[in-house]
């Protein structure tokens, strides 16, 4: 299967592109959105779909930034498409709304995204992540121990977005765009083993793939995509439980201990969960989860987690809000 | 909470040890499992179960293979505890039943297991996996692409043995043992890098670590647990909508198309999954689910895998056995 054909079943396999749909693709100027740009306008011209526009985000980060920004316009001419261009001062956003340069840069890109998809008339956003990134995220995501909640990978929709190339490599995409003759820019950052996803591509996955001598990166994307679908589909059955299962006594909450018990041990964890994020209004982590579910098993009477307060009071697990105090800032 | 006292909230967790239980520990001379030892009597004593003996083999496997066993055989004598040893000849068992030394070793060793508990009266057996092997164990697996079934770690209970160290790490065992005086063995062959184990062990998992700056282990070992226990009751589920979905025809498997498609992304996966090993009876990757999905969702009329051949037949996906060509040996 050529590499259009393999995008083309991405895009059928999550309906990424309704018939009829406008796209606006986001553009680096690295390889991988450089050939999604091709790769959609391949397949726009026997599908039913539309490349609206292109759109690049000048991060005024790195040296090179004016390079990059050089390359998208000339892709851009060459393919006759319009091009947004926004320059954008994410060290001051970082500074202000106190975030890293990485997420600043990643919200400063998606707002000027989906400007510039009303600008142009586009009810889609395009972006080039790949197989790589799924499986570099989902190595990341575990590693940072991403709690009891998403540890799945990248999706391959969320709101107006789409990633097509999802299910594509990196180095596959390089051979598409050098089989062309198709220039894109090489982003020297990428080359910084001080940057942990740097580290997680250059040093961890070829060591992985020693000592397995197998494909892992194409692993590591299978099984993101498996414990993600698995989870989207266990959290709505888990809030249809909560809703049936909790009820609000004024700041408490209180179920039912024997309903959850009966529940299956996916659910109840998922319930608990939820329970403890409503009352303490915070991120909670599984340990948090775990100590939940050994009250409910009477495993102890009562426990405190951040934020809250547990007990099992008349057959019921009672929730209650209680203030942080200087220890639990230490977890 | 110290460390019996962590072990014990396991055992209750799991619900390992049932009241009355009689326990037979299987010990290498490890700390892992010398520790296992010390703790299993040290609960016995204020619970309901009871520490009838211990089991080593000697694999003869490694050149300190003897040592390892007399270590075994003072640490029972100490403790006034039974002992049973068993010498294996795991290379001679290797080869005939063609297996890898360490699948080999793995069968000896649980083989004796069982057949020492009944010997002395046991209806468990305990062995010394850590917190840490389960972290170890599901980064393999997850490297390796545990296909589409199987991604947990290593199990708390399955049949008649159980892991009563799950939750607490190798460096606490060690921590236990000195603090008591009480010696163990080092495996120097865990320091041989050529074994992908020892590469995840001391390359691999420390490298994550200094570059997420957290404890991987913990985090690895909480996801292994949540995906376990995920997938444990989806394929539950999914057993049983197989057994109303699929219709057996001769050699041939037939699913309504629409009720299949009705079911969520999980169990409809999984379904496939059930229905391509029972036709093609073989184990089945991820990609041969995906292909079938692809069928089932309209986007090609058929499609071949390895032992199996899928089609859309009058609103029915029907799976037929086929010969493995040499393409398919190749995959």
């Amino acid at each position: 299967m050529d590499l259009a054909q393999q995008v083309r079943r991405t895009i059928a396999r999550y309906r990424l592109l309704p018939p009829g749909a406008v796209v606006l693709a986001g553009v680096s100027g690295g390889s991988d959105s450089v050939a999604l740009v091709h790769l959609l306008l391949e397949l726009a011209g026997h599908g039913d779909f539309r490349v609206a526009a292109i759109a690049h985000v000048n991060h005024q980060l790195r040296p090179t930034a004016d390079r990059d920004e050089r390359l998208c316009r000339e892709l851009a001419a060459r393919l006759g498409l319009p091009i947004s261009i926004e320059a954008a001062d994410v060290r001051g956003y970082a500074a202000s709304q106190r975030l890293s340069l990485e997420d600043a840069a990643r919200r400063v890109r998606y707002d000027h995204l989906s400007r510039a998809a009303a600008a142009h008339g586009a009810d889609v956003v395009a972006v080039g992540h790949t197989r790589d990134d799924q499986a570099e995220t989902f190595l990341m995501k575990l590693a940072r121990g991403a709690g009891a909640a998403g540890l799945g990978g990248v999706y391959p929709r969320r709101d107006q977005v789409v990633r097509p190339l999802l299910d594509v490599t990196r180095r596959q995409l390089r051979q598409y765009l050098s089989e062309r003759g198709e220039p894109w820019v090489e982003d020297e950052s990428n080359q910084d083993l001080s940057n942990p996803r740097n580290r997680v591509r250059h040093v961890v996955l070829p060591e992985l793939e020693r000592l397995v001598g197998g494909d892992v990166t194409g692993a590591l994307a299978r099984a993101a995509e498996l414990v993600r679908d698995d989870a989207a589909w266990l959290d709505e059955q888990a809030a249809r439980r909560f809703e049936s299962l909790v009820e609000r006594i004024n700041d408490e909450l209180a179920i039912d201990a024997a309903s959850l018990l009966a529940e299956p041990v996916p659910l109840r964890r998922r319930v608990l969960l939820r329970a403890l994020r409503a009352v303490a209004d915070r991120e909670v982590g599984f340990e948090h989860v775990q100590a939940a579910a050994d009250v409910l098993a009477g495993a102890c009477r009562g426990t405190e987690v951040p934020g809250a307060r547990l007990e099992l009071r008349r057959e019921k697990l009672v929730l209650s809000k209680r203030g942080l105090t200087r220890s639990d800032t230490l977890i």
